[in-house]
């Protein structure tokens, strides 16, 4: 039996590593749980799991909840509590599926102590890859993506050599507004935003993949996972999102992943790797699935994947910059209190400030990470020229 | 410096295997040379490569042949020829390049002689396929399949167990009869079926694209080289041959190979192996390549892929006689001497007649495929049913 710990428990990737683990009984065991909001939720899957450990945003709901618990189930509370989580003794495997920065430290913890970690918090990498990936390295932690596109990059460099790699091929579905002209994604709302075509996924990535910044974070993921320069990392546009990514060799063979868009697929492949092991879920019809077609993507329309890879070939805090400010925005928007392209923007102000902060230590990309929400706020408040 | 010998080198895959050897100086020394009809491209090969060892088919060839080269170049003949260019003491990787049932002992033995072989000649595994491998399994020789399909097929097996496959998919580009009716189909010309529609490559293996022949053959092929059973392996039709081929694991994730429709390629790989080495070829352009189609095979029209399949269900030497009696029908068609729908009426006649026979020895295989061969031509003149 695998011990896993699951940060973000109560969200997207964390319900679905549940299901996951659910559909193959008596192979995992879940040590610790960590959640948000969803407190509710949380106490429902300690009922169902019985872990050793979980974790919640603040004291008074630790209270609370320990109050309701058996004894022997300890409630920690906020960020000690993640990074308690992530260091669990007991944990082999710790799925960090937090969403945004509040993810980076526990992710650093868990390979710290050498535990593999299942990554869905692409914030980590994106803002603290180097030392997170010189850390697994020296620790022997593994990085299991779990991000569709770089799992299909893992799939497709198993029994590969990185030296022979000429190129790393990011599929995107271009997002709903695919097509769409200038001035009617200027006027996009939350909820068309929110129309995901391929991919059912928690708010914010959702809308990340309507601006494109989702792919402009994953070409930074992918240039630390696989030790890949962005001269060498492409993004494609593929409506269908049936191939999740590719690499092309430099003999020129491409390898492809494909499959169906549910992210219990990935999970299940980083839970068990390097075992595969038979799925319950329905399977790909390749027939069915229709011409797959493949588009350059649009860097008019959709700046943001620029703004990500310029902050990629600037280096040092100018990721963590670009990723900040842009969860900010994306609040915002969500919130109806900033337009779509005031994302871009938001994210060009920050990193014209900003680029150049240090980021020596991990420290000093968290303090980046806390300046570049406060500009960007500011100048969301000011009115930011989109 | 890799040593190689080369069977069939003035054919399609032999001059592709020179070209690149050629794009890479330094790499490859060429041991061996064996051909067939065409003496004068063999003499101009061996004036290029300078081989110890070249093979004609008889004994008058060799002797003229000798007569215009330096001493200390052997000339050998025949069958006996080809197994000694096999067998050859320095080379490391033999290159099976033979079209048809001739390559079947020359094969053998570059396996028995613990030599790695690129393997381009399918009916050496199609219908000796378990004497084949049961030899490479013993002397630790390595079998690399040159055919596209299989070849993607190996390359999206790296790092996997095959324990873990619920599937390989080969892709067929339906040749130049998809779509056509039975009554057109019935009419076919050889230089209608000649006509490949997206792979250039030689008569034979162009005649079995049209049929589906060649599909059902690499079924068989794929059988033995990934000991996978013909339960789970599926053909898909592919217009654009651009999924070259792909594999099903049971966690439900698919791989796939995928680039030029460039022989050259698969080549390259099978004698760089486990190395990928930077190509001069161009580079593959997946959004060039257009939409990427998927179907059904058509099984009325195209009776040869379900013939192939069935005689690999019935095992021992039903595939050798099959393929043999396919390979008289062929022959017949290009020569104007048969119908195309008269190619699967003479397989389903020989197998009919034979498929039982004995299969303990290689010698067996061999021998059903000769009766088999006699039987097709028998019944090609007295009038088969198609």
């Amino acid at each position: 039996m695998k011990r896993i710990s699951i940060l973000g428990s109560t969200g997207s990737i964390g319900t679905q590593t549940i299901d996951v683990i659910a559909s193959r009984p008596g192979e995992f065991r879940v040590v610790a749980l960590a959640a948000g909001r969803n407190v509710a939720r949380l106490e429902e899957q300690a009922l169902a799991l019985r872990p050793e450990l979980l974790v919640v945003p603040d004291e008074d709901q630790a209270k609370a909840l320990a109050s309701r618990l058996p004894r022997q189930v300890r409630v920690a509370f906020g960020r000690d509590g993640l990074v308690e989580a992530a260091r669990h003794p007991e944990a082999e495997l710790v799925v960090c599926g937090l969403v945004g920065a509040v993810g980076i430290e526990p992710a650093f913890a868990a390979v710290d102590a050498g535990k593999d970690v299942a990554l869905a918090n692409k914030e980590a990498l994106v803002s603290a890859g180097q030392f997170i990936v010189a850390r697994a390295v020296a620790t022997g932690a593994l990085i299991l993506p779990v991000d569709s596109e770089h799992n299909a990059l893992h799939q497709c460099l198993r029994g590969e050599s990185v030296s022979e790699i000429r190129a790393l091929w990011l599929t995107a579905s271009g997002g709903p507004f695919r097509g769409w002209d200038h001035d009617a994604i200027s006027r996009a709302t939350p909820d068309q935003a929110l129309r995901h075509p391929t991919w059912v996924m928690g708010s914010k990535v959702t809308i990340d993949s309507a601006t494109l910044m989702n792919k402009g974070l994953e070409v930074i993921e992918a240039r630390w996972l696989f030790g890949v320069g962005p001269d060498r990392i492409r993004v494609v546009v593929h409506p269908e999102s049936v191939v999740h990514s590719l690499v092309e060799f430099v003999d020129g063979s491409f390898k492809a992943q494909l499959g169906m868009t549910d992210m219990r697929h990935p999970i299940q492949y980083a839970l068990t790797y390097p075992q595969r092991l038979p799925s319950t879920l329905t399977s790909f019809d390749l027939v069915a699935a229709g011409p797959l077609r493949f588009e350059a993507p649009d860097p008019e329309n959709f700046p943001c994947l620029a703004l990500a890879v310029e902050s990629l070939r600037r280096g040092g805090a100018a990721p963590a910059v670009a990723n900040a400010a842009n969860e900010v925005a994306v609040e915002a928007f969500l919130a109806h209190r900033a337009g779509f392209l005031d994302i871009p923007a938001t994210i060009r102000g920050a990193l014209d400030l900003h680029a150049g902060a240090a980021a020596a230590t991990l420290d000093d990309i968290l303090a980046a990470d806390r300046l570049a929400r406060k500009t960007a706020a500011d100048l969301l408040v000011s009115g930011v020229k989109s």
